[in-house]
């Protein structure tokens, strides 16, 4: 499974908000509407959004446009991934060694896609080995194949897990207000034959308090240098509910999702989306158009309620601040 | 604000599935469609279920149906909330002291009707000596005048503490899947003119966590002997999320809602509800047709969670078991 494809002199992007009723592939060739994509949720999850953007560079070289200010505009899509800035940069550095030579720049965006397919499988196979037997595993939206460049973080702990014969169900929540865990994870879940079971978010301290849940696996948007991290909204209640259960709970991303700049998790901008998210599902009006709205989509889970993070470099435990060092060192 | 009336000889409830768009009453002059009434959930909230099960009781007798039968079929509506079981027990008892005597039954629906308001009112007075000032409340489900007789357990606390100018601002969990938050909370609260914001369920801890909420109050659908409640599902996640970040959990419930014959929580039985509620919503298509679901429609908090209770008769704090015995004493 993927979602994002490069043409030769096209980007075609799987439009994930249509999913899964339809599967609808669109076409760019102009970096703008592709910023607007990142921003609508066409696209979406940190290294999908790093691999979307470094596309999105190139067809802003192929059309000869400025290369600063497409910079610019895809950076301003949305604030909380870091994968985003860490890819632009990558591309940035790229065109100042090659004089913004199209062809280079392409090369260079493959090679970030193919290296973060191969990151998500080195992160499988690490992150399998901490799963148990007949394990009964909860994930928070989806950090997929449709997250990623393909395979996915969580996903790919748990496809990989899943191959070992270790995963009796994934229960998947299914992650208010845009639904990822209904829509994409148990799409991607369904579609591979993986056992899971859909609920919605507020069930899951449930299944814990009965002893059904073995691991928590869930993706990571940004994290700081002592191991707090940002992934979307609920994945805080996930893990204080994990903590009081003493459920394992473990965050997968590639190294680029790491932001040494930031000390801690209080640093990371925490994007606030349209209130008619929550007002309305699918254009059908919920609750009162005049009620008031809080709709952040992230929020940060310190490194307290983290059991380990699982890298494409292997898997890394307390003390974070200085193993995640370690691992840049 | 009410939801259930009694006109003579015709039952009216106001449709709550339609809320808060359309506001449709519909009438009922036969036992067996209020049965499947409060199946589908156009009257919910355990207060409200007790009070519509004796008027539909006195329908039975209006008509000249077995009161036995209708007693049975009203008794299989919904497992869960207690006030279906205690209402039909106390106008069975009614109807053998009155002969069945319609005139006398409805008296006694009335009755429990009349008494059910006035325990909302005491409830919210005891509820609101416990609010402080400037009070930010988080509350779950909608335990407001539409899930009892009138004006509410919870939202009866949150109403007496805003007329006493103490309210600064409700946080609603729109509660999936059905958005009872959504839908009939924050319609309430609009509808009073109490500052009200809307959250999806998993919004809440990270207001806990930066401290935006002062107190959370919920109501009840049963409460063992020893404080441990059955309420919508998401109440155990709240109640957990509020332990770890020291926010005082409290629970409203009149004494009908205890019940005294289950020594904790874990003899509650809890209602699984069609799969379809979680992965349709309003009969849009959310999630693959084919995903398994878990859709349990209440959860158990124990007591160890709660901070106080807020019954008609006061607020009762540990050791529970003691002290809700000496309610009843």
């Amino acid at each position: 499974m993927d979602a994002i494809r490069w043409e030769g002199k096209t980007l075609a992007l799987l439009d994930q908000t249509r999913l899964p009723v339809e599967e609808v592939w669109i076409s760019y060739q102009d970096y703008r509407p592709v910023a607007d994509a990142i921003r609508t949720m066409v696209v979406r999850g940190a290294p999908a959004i790093g691999v979307t953007a470094a596309y999105a560079y190139c067809l802003a070289a192929l059309a000869g446009d400025n290369l600063e200010e497409a910079k610019e505009v895809l950076a301003a899509s949305r604030p909380t991934a870091v994968n985003l800035f860490w890819a632009l940069e990558r591309m940035a550095r790229k065109a100042q060694d090659c004089g913004g030579d199209a062809q280079s720049l392409i090369a260079e965006a493959v090679e970030i896609h193919r290296e973060d397919v191969e990151m998500c499988k080195a992160m499988g196979l690490y992150g399998a080995s901490v799963v148990p037997e007949h394990a009964r595993i909860l994930t928070h939206c989806n950090a997929g194949a449709l997250a990623t460049g393909g395979y996915g973080t969580a996903l790919g702990v748990i496809r990989a897990a899943h191959q070992q014969g270790k995963v009796q169900m994934v229960y998947a929540d299914e992650t208010r207000p845009l639904l990822q865990g209904a829509r994409l994870t148990a799409y991607e879940l369904v579609s591979d034959h993986i056992p899971a079971t859909l609920i919605a978010d507020n069930m899951a301290a449930s299944l814990m308090a009965k002893g059904q849940i073995d691991l928590v696996v869930v993706g990571c948007d940004r994290m700081a240098a002592n191991g707090d991290f940002a992934n979307k909204i609920g994945t805080y209640s996930v893990a204080v509910n994990a903590h009081h259960h003493g459920v394992p709970f473990y965050v997968a991303l590639p190294c680029s999702t790491i932001d040494l700049s930031l000390a801690d998790g209080s640093g990371i901008p925490i994007e606030e989306r349209d209130k008619n998210e929550v007002r309305t599902l699918y254009g059908v009006q919920t609750a009162p158009a005049e009620v008031e709205v809080y709709n952040p989509a992230f929020d940060v889970t310190p490194h307290s309620l983290v059991t380990g993070i699982i890298t494409e470099k292997g898997v890394i435990y307390p003390p974070f601040r200085e193993n995640l060092a370690r691992l840049f060192g």
